[in-house]
């Protein structure tokens, strides 16, 4: 199909999709689930063989993945995630009446979602993009990763299946091959009403500027990842340098690094024991096992990122491994947070196992290394309470560079629930409003509409007096569960 | 004071001010109106010589800006707002524990809101965008409309007292003149986070395009105005046309058309009594007496483009004086729906007291002239309950179109309240996921962040387990006022 004809063939499934049920859509979700464990082992070694990932590994995707269908599919039924708003009449108001006002949220129409290679189950064609656009009512396209093919396809069969089995229309969800060209073009179509990515700063990029330069400008929610910063107190180097060395080097060589939440620089006070924490932490790289990474190109890049960084001026190379393609080596530097503060090159994200130690003398030095701070993901700040409570800048200036602010703890292993944000300021997102992970993200895909003076029957069921699913409402600026 | 130096204190301002408590800040908002009402008639007989409105008009909209004042500081008051969203730490679960998550929304930072002239009060320098701004906790740096200086400046006088009184951040609001260079460095600077604009389509996107080019984009939340079709079925033809045409003619004729709701648009049904509807309606269009628009310019643009859209071909011209500037003389058009549907030059906004009637002859006719409908602040049909009924695709084919859908009703007269959405899909504003009136607005200038593992001292009052302001919250799936 041509990428206009695939549109078009969205929008049509729009117009029933978005008519069918919540509690139906819920099923639709849990049919995917059910499909993709059903694919059982097979999947398992067909990602293995496309991704270099272990299977153990994949098999928690796996598990997330489905649990997130599942997640999704609980939020529908549950139903009061539309923000249902009402306030009644009141003919006798003065000096004028008050009409009847009900608004909820309804899906936007057709979304493309591109797959992220990092992971390819779970940010990929039945992640959590695919799983909250298809909850909220929108068809979407999903651009498979080309170094996934197969993978994809798999996937993509499994939400056709499910789709077919649960009645919804036919290409509710469509599967494109293809390169930036073909990605572009499907954000260029005037038919698409938002997209979603994971990936890198260009590649969102490039699909944001496209996306606005359109006749009618769309919302696009690109997670390009960020170097999620750790910042390390006096008194933890003081009480805990040795653990925190350890928890910090398995939370950078994870994965071989290659998580949006990676932390890529850690902040860490002159101390008599800092010496020691970064021997801790350089014996954790040396010893860690050399891995490879996603796909030749991830490889390349990982060590041309990291080449330009550990060259840069003032930054002492710690641990650097010279290895073949497409491995990816551990990778330890460090700087001083003078040169750091003078170069924002020194704040790229390098994406592979590797991170930067910057070394900071005074409180002032950090306030103003958080000021200079890109937008981030996340920011994870190791402190005794004394010193949290005797500096509040220091939570308040963290809090404002990122969408999630962690304590006492890593950034790698993001929880997939209601309470989280995945998303952050520029230019770790280019829509900070938004999280990639959690229940929230179905909100991106949604717009508010208010009903003036309908009649009930023509109200949507969550709008209705008699509120028929029992969903949270704020009624003439209560909340409540009851009808009216 | 140079750009740079006003957008660098409001930066230096947000710091101070986003740790305001709500309740503090609701004080503020409480002491603007209050300061506002204290201006008395002198306020009035400024606005009155500046936009030629007259003071009955203009002292419901000094109630209208005092009221929503208010509604934000009620809102802060009540504390809900903020969403927050708990789910508490599970150290047993398995395979992982789950970390303690908390989630609230918080400021972006500082705002730029550039002032409508068609609402010099309620959209303008104290109106419902920087009522919302600072009640999230975001500085304002205000550009205030080239038309009404002096009414900018003495609402501004107000605010400014109203932060000294209630101890705010001195220059948590700033004032600005100027024209379009000045408004757009003000977009272009690093340190503004947001801007709310309310105008025409070709200011709003120069701001637009503008905020999008940055190296850091900000959210620009436009309203660009729409018009507003009202859908009239056979029905409401057989049994209320000549109330139906009074109505809207009114709705049309009220303050000389200059508001974004007024309907430019109304479809009507090829029926015996349609010629009387049309009869009625240009009785009402040529007794209504002419009235001055709110200054030359705004004048001269409804001649020109009201003499565009009545040269078009199949349009025929039913009312059309020709008076000099600044007036605003009513006008009325007629065309027919295969006319309109092959031309969109015919949806395009004539901001005035002018509306064109397009004759339809069947629903495919009207589904047809939906679907090319371009977004729309409001979209309302008049049709019986058997029409709405035995048409579901109509009402869905509306909704799809815009951000408020009117039963039996006329879409001028905003309802400010919680219910409302005064936005919509494109060209009507640039981010339809927003309202510019009624309390949902202070949603656009705020982002999630998630706390993970804080300790309860540093989390903020409404993420804390006490929650000591009784705001409902979303905790381990329960929405509660109780305390953890």
């Amino acid at each position: 199909m041509t990428t206009d004809a695939l549109v078009n063939h969205a929008e049509q499934v729009f117009r029933d999709y978005r008519k069918i049920r919540s509690a139906d859509r819920a099923l639709f979700l849990r049919a995917i689930a059910t499909n993709i464990e059903n694919l059982g082992d097979s999947l398992i070694q067909t990602v293995h063989t496309e991704t270099n990932l272990p299977p153990g590994r994949l098999e928690g995707e796996r598990g997330r993945t489905c649990n997130q269908l599942r997640m999704f599919a609980s939020l529908l039924e549950e139903g009061s995630w539309v923000e249902a708003i009402i306030e009644t009449a009141m003919p006798d108001r003065v000096p004028v009446p008050r009409p009847d006002l009900r608004r909820m949220l309804v899906p936007v129409g057709p979304v493309v979602v591109f797959g992220a290679c990092n992971f390819p189950l779970a940010f990929s064609t039945a992640g959590g993009d695919t799983a909250s656009a298809l909850a909220s009512g929108c068809p979407v396209i999903f651009k498979g990763h080309p170094a996934q093919p197969r993978t994809s396809l798999m996937v993509a069969s499994a939400i056709s299946a499910a789709a077919e089995e649960s009645a919804m229309p036919a290409g509710v969800f469509q599967h494109v091959d293809g390169g930036i060209e073909e990605g572009q073009a499907l954000v260029k179509h005037p038919k698409i009403k938002a997209v979603a990515f994971t990936g890198s700063y260009a590649g969102g990029m490039a699909i944001f500027k496209t996306a606005m330069s359109r006749p009618e400008p769309i919302p696009v929610f690109a997670e390009m990842g960020s170097v999620n910063p750790i910042f390390i107190l006096p008194d933890k180097m003081s009480t805990d340098y040795k653990r925190l060395a350890q928890t910090i080097a398995q939370s950078v060589l994870q994965g071989v690094g290659q998580f949006c939440t990676s932390p890529g620089l850690v902040f860490v006070p002159h101390h008599e024991n800092t010496n020691d924490f970064i021997e801790v932490m350089k014996t954790s790289f040396l010893e860690s096992p050399e891995e490879k990474m996603l796909h030749q190109q991830i490889s390349v890049g990982y060590m041309d990122s990291l080449g330009a960084v550990l060259s840069e001026k003032g930054v002492q190379t710690l641990v650097h491994r010279q290895v073949e393609v497409p491995f990816g080596p551990p990778a330890l530097g460090l700087t001083t947070i003078e040169h750091w503060v003078k170069n924002p090159l020194l704040q790229q994200e390098v994406f592979g196992p590797f991170t930067l130690l910057v070394e900071y003398k005074s409180v002032t030095q950090l306030h103003d290394a958080l000021f200079r701070l890109h937008g981030q993901l996340t920011c994870s700040i190791h402190a005794s309470r004394e010193e949290l409570l005797s500096d509040s800048d220091l939570v308040h200036l963290a809090q404002g560079k990122c969408g999630r602010i962690l304590f006492d703890g890593v950034p790698t292993g993001v929880e997939v629930g209601h309470a989280m944000t995945h998303g952050g300021p520029f230019p770790s997102t280019t829509d900070s409003r938004s999280t990639s992970v959690g229940t929230a993200a179905i909100k991106r895909f949604v717009r508010p509409v208010t009903y003036q003076s309908a009649p009930q029957e023509i109200l949507p069921d969550v709008l209705r007096n008699e509120n028929p699913s029992h969903i949270v409402r704020w009624v003439n600026g209560e909340y409540t569960r009851d009808a009216i």
